[in-house]
């Protein structure tokens, strides 16, 4: 059974939209080893693991519940880098492009239409190129051994990825998220590998990958001092036997210590997202909306507490 | 951020097992009306939410969280209906099929072959016809109104879909999932035309979809009887609006009253897989075995908690 | 604009259910050289068509119409051969499998489960393997001679595999539609191949293809008789250019001469089928039917003209 | 059985061409929710029909033969949009980029490459991220009331979707034909909702979906002070039962009434795209061309006829 | 450039036909991790190589050229497996069903319809469960390291699969094949684990994957015993530097040796495929077969050359 | 069985990098009527033949073995237009982007950013609108006219398209690589056109497709003026039969003569490709550098060709 907290596992830093930045990150959302397919590929190992290595399902398990915060936090970040993408500063209840103006010129333009088409300038379930994500992309072998070198393979690519793609803009609420996402991939990786040594193997100068001087990066550089690379959380409220694998000398060769955690040592905020009457989102008329609005009267109380 | 008990939602009831039973559930796990659809449905358009309605918000985000633990609770349901199903009945460590002896004869016959190739006689991201699970499948449009009548739709679709497979098996592990799903769709679609209802519609003598006398079905009597079809759990540790919604009458026009929880009455445990040594899984061998050993001594003490 | 006449282009032969039969045919329907795909072909190339040559124009429109009547013809036939396949024999209003009793047991068994759980023992847009149909089977490419060469593969592919479906089986329901198809796909190859000579190419002994002896099946042999297989119609209520090219003699070098026709000769009644209550279709319950009666007391003079 | 008028439903207006306009457009013909999935979801819903409730099988067949027409008008568009983009304005039989120099050197940064390498500069059967339709957009349940709500969702959808594009260009072209399908989608709307109106649903203040003053977008208040927002076709030659259900007043409970006619008020000519030599289209060199010259004599009698 | 012998690379081993372990045996040709994706993947690991370590990339092609003679190998033996499966004995120019007899009466029943009217008895780009085999299956990232990892989890999964697929059936023709790719998916695991050795990983007990006692297979064993699975072959005609990796102490830490060839040891006749009337293939009538017999008259010149 | 020879079958000519021609160029590559299809549609063909029309089949398999190293051919060029396309110029083990600056700032808004992130600025096996190749491209019927006019139809609808991209940019690298493939793809429609005249079509004035004065495009004019247009090369090792149908004159019936030779009369160095630190391509850090360095002390005499 499964749990949430309004809270993001990172915070979004403010920056200028970027829709094409927003597109670029849509390949580690929705792409075939984006956070879409890590948090449903270890779903399913998860729940078809075969026999009683108990460890070794519970660092599974733990690593998919902290893959559906990484899919909201790319999502949140996806969102922010749209948001108002094209401009429109009409008021709520105006219709946009009544007098013939239209209000979403830039739009058509944009890497991915659908991001205002299909969604409200909003994330999607697809990749850089507008692909749907597909169930193929999930990797369930029930082979132990296997599964975790293939865990590893979709961990690196992922990394290797966000690599490629924090060079691909400036933009600071890009760069913030990506910069976590290396960092964690790489405690990820860390985790399937050292699953790997558990049953014999020694990786030596091999890991992390890609391998390079990622601390030179400031945003990566700042969590890795922090630590952030060495962590595991496990998200479980009735216990957990994944410090049975993550604990110890990291399989990187880098004089660093696994650390095993329930959850992470701080989480954040949500913002609220802004209606945008040109994508008629939420869409309420000043009818609906009166409806509406007789329901929500205590929502500051359970919305209004931000990061710990 | 994101939790998990290691229980299920409802027990996994013991019969025979049925390749095909299991394979026409795939439609409920990865079909295009499956618990997949639905989970990844309300996670995008909860966490592309815009504005600040922030009940439905909170409905929509509750009811996904359900729909994990219904992809677990099929994904252990498909598990339990192949488990075992060719047969085999080899030692641990022996090399199957080692004497020329085909141990997975009828595997290559049955409905798909992947449940046994690409699977370990688990469950896959499919539907029931082997095609893979796709991201179009979400719709997040980010207009509410929309957005709730397309979850009606769905939640509709769902359980249609289901009445059907209830009458395709009289396997009482098949029955005993597909009946809790037919009635918790239609808490669902509950919770979607209440929301809705809030907006204006009267549904008059419209639901459930589909329409009939569902307590004729001797396993959906029963929990008809005990209400489970007119509650909502929230699954929030820190709180949630959804009860602003989810009360006082049903849109079903049926004399009952809705209930929000804070999570299910009760909650199963989840038994261990066996091994299957004809699929390698999880393939260890006897030195493989010595090591993961070495890390399960306390295995017992967390996973034996049960039904509380 | 498009207009429609409630008749079918061939009827609808009697025999015993066959959900294998059914499924086979859908590679007819809704496979890559289904009649889907050459209705929607046809209609890109008629939409897009380019220049003035326009008797080319219209040859490919009627041919368009022609096959949306085909879609119509395989669609039914595949829904008679599914009708009443699990063998259910309840009351309309009546919970089918209330008593724990399985009504549709067979249904997870047959080719394609989806004809009974996502249709209601009904056509589906996919072909025999259970692939949904795709856009990318649609083949415009604005090059004349090019597009009616693809035409020509396109029926010529249509025609085998419909000669192989015909020897599946015996069914006579099956063997009805597909003889007809078999016909109309052989004076669609003449449409584009005489297009083709009108452009210089002398087929010599090609076609048709596949070439064997098609009037050895007794089905295919009585339309071949009647002419069936030299005739075209146009289904233009404002008069069409087809003629220009569809006359003369066929380009199959066989003394048989080409004729074009507004619309085929005889057209027949399309039955009403049955409600199936194990499938929830339509689903209304005494209450709605109630509310639907009360519209159709004229039905009868609208639907009950048959055969002419 | 089906027939054809070569006349369009709403007439194409002049502008210039606009290849990221044309690629938007994609979305409304061969996207997940455009004309496609309208026209093909109605066919298979008619063609799948059961049960004598025959208002709401006219209903539904009648809307389908509209979206054919719908399909041919945005085509027709995306043709208009994209036709002569690229600029080259050579000869009839001119070998195209003959002295090296490109003549098309911007189709290779258009949103869609494909309208230039695949198609001709012509419509394509894809989204607007270029995803081929599929044949699982489609939803033919089977259940009456589940179908009409289905529909409603999806006309919902795709007028959602229009909207928004609606407001992405200035373009004459582009939004004479959007604003069309913007009022005949909520036609479509009411249609279906007049038709769950009769089984007892009051939809009170939701509809249209999305709700907002769409009279305000010049284009569309046209289009609704001629009431072509409460008109419905049947386009069959042998009656229809669909007044029984299209009639009375509108759902949207804007004291306006339904009408049903037997086709639409007025109808436009279809003006032929010229040739384009640098996408070899139609491409017939001189040989050729004066082959198809001599089947044509009579061309201008049969297409020379304009709007009525 | 590349060249051909028309030879195979294992020899096909006679027994019956068997459809369903012909459908089984697609997995391995066209399924996610099968021999069309090796072949593949690696092309264009090749293709795309960047920098001077020569030796990597030699390795990867020369495996890219064993994988078409395994996509041959594959093919021919599911050629086999389903050659005569409806059991039609009619005559080389005989109208197949003429008497009304349906001839191919098993196939619609069979796993894949596909296999009787897409292909003619023959192997198609589709896995296990009739899927299409997809470009995003290719991975080339471009990072050697991880390139090399992916190449060692694909061969391993692939081993995986066919190891289940051995025990699905005794077929004598299906295990002669499984048995000689097992073994030769163990040497490619060899090939990749050897070169990310030379990188720096020490794989202690982990190899081969899955890990049992292969020998004790019958089939296998006898490979096992010739050293096939210590084999490499380059297949260039103009030298490789494949040996710089290819050569010392197995991975498998088993005290083999891994030896470099130019190319395999032995090589084998392909059959000729008898025609099958029943499919139209290759479908020449007497007139047809007249004309091409013109052309043949040196043919057995050419093809007559077996086993060296 | 199948060779390679380190060698490219047409020269890669230097231009400046073009992002935007690299993903036109895949339409070529991955398209549906791409050179990969044509590689798997020939595969198939050949190793699916019935019967003992050897010249067939082996013209069929020679196009195939061509049609590999226009796969390569095609990918190179795509990795010559897409090589340094962003600009970064920085030294091999520095970290890019590590001072913030954002080193492949352009690669967000390329046509396709899958070439940035997924590959390492390399080809992928995708169309130019993203869409990964399908294996249902391939079509192999088995009936040995229709699969020739299928081949005639791929080959027609190839070289349409190239000579649409052709004009899309004057980029040298690409118009080098496309004008070699008009005239290759021609010599292959002259192939299968010939096929059919030996079973008795005369083609007359229908060929090429598209027919134009391709001399006019100055990098075809130097081809044909070569005679390339009218070579086929068998590339058997072992002796082929293709010359029983590739000779004599042209069915373009323009008084040349075809002519099979065993491999084109030249052949062109492959370069080696540059390292790109910014996609971490091939990723050696100095320590891994340097392992690998051990291994490639000889590789100038292996790799050192060039040109014959």
């Amino acid at each position: 059974m499964f749990f949430q907290v309004q809270q993001l596992i990172n915070p979004i830093v403010a920056d200028e939209p970027d829709p094409s930045a927003a597109n670029a990150l849509q390949e580690g959302l929705g792409g075939q080893f984006g956070e879409m397919r890590t948090m449903m590929q270890y779903m399913f190992q998860g729940f078809n693991f075969r026999g009683d290595a108990i460890p070794y399902r519970d660092l599974i398990q733990g690593v998919f519940m902290e893959e559906i915060s990484h899919v909201e936090l790319i999502s949140k970040t996806i969102n922010q880098l749209l948001d108002g993408a094209p401009g429109y500063k009409g008021d709520k209840f105006e219709a946009p492009g009544k007098g013939g103006h239209a209000t979403m010129d830039n739009a058509k333009t944009e890497m991915n239409p659908h991001h205002f088409i299909v969604g409200a300038q909003g994330s999607l379930p697809v990749d850089a190129a507008g692909n749907p994500w597909m169930g193929s992309y999930v990797h369930a072998n029930g082979n132990l051994v296997l599964d975790l070198l293939d865990n590893l393979v979709l961990e690196s690519t992922g990394r290797l990825q966000k690599c490629r793609i924090y060079q691909m803009s400036e933009n600071k609420t890009l760069r913030a998220t990506v910069a976590f996402l290396i960092v964690r991939d790489e405690a990820h990786e860390m985790a399937f590998a050292k699953a790997l040594e558990t049953l014999g193997v020694d990786w030596r100068s091999m890991l992390p990958i890609p391998k390079f001087e990622s601390h030179k990066l400031p945003e990566v550089k700042k969590l890795l001092d922090a630590g952030v690379h060495r962590e595991q959380y496990h998200f479980r409220l009735d216990g957990s036997m994944m410090d049975k694998i993550f604990q110890g000398a990291s399989p990187a060769k880098d004089e660093t210590d696994l650390v095993t955690l329930d959850r992470p040592r701080e989480e954040y905020e949500i913002p609220i997202m802004p209606e945008r009457p040109e994508e008629f989102s939420p869409g309420l008329d000043p009818e609906l909306q009166e409806l509406a609005d007789a329901l929500v009267v205590a929502k500051e109380k359970v919305n209004g507490r931000g990061k710990k």
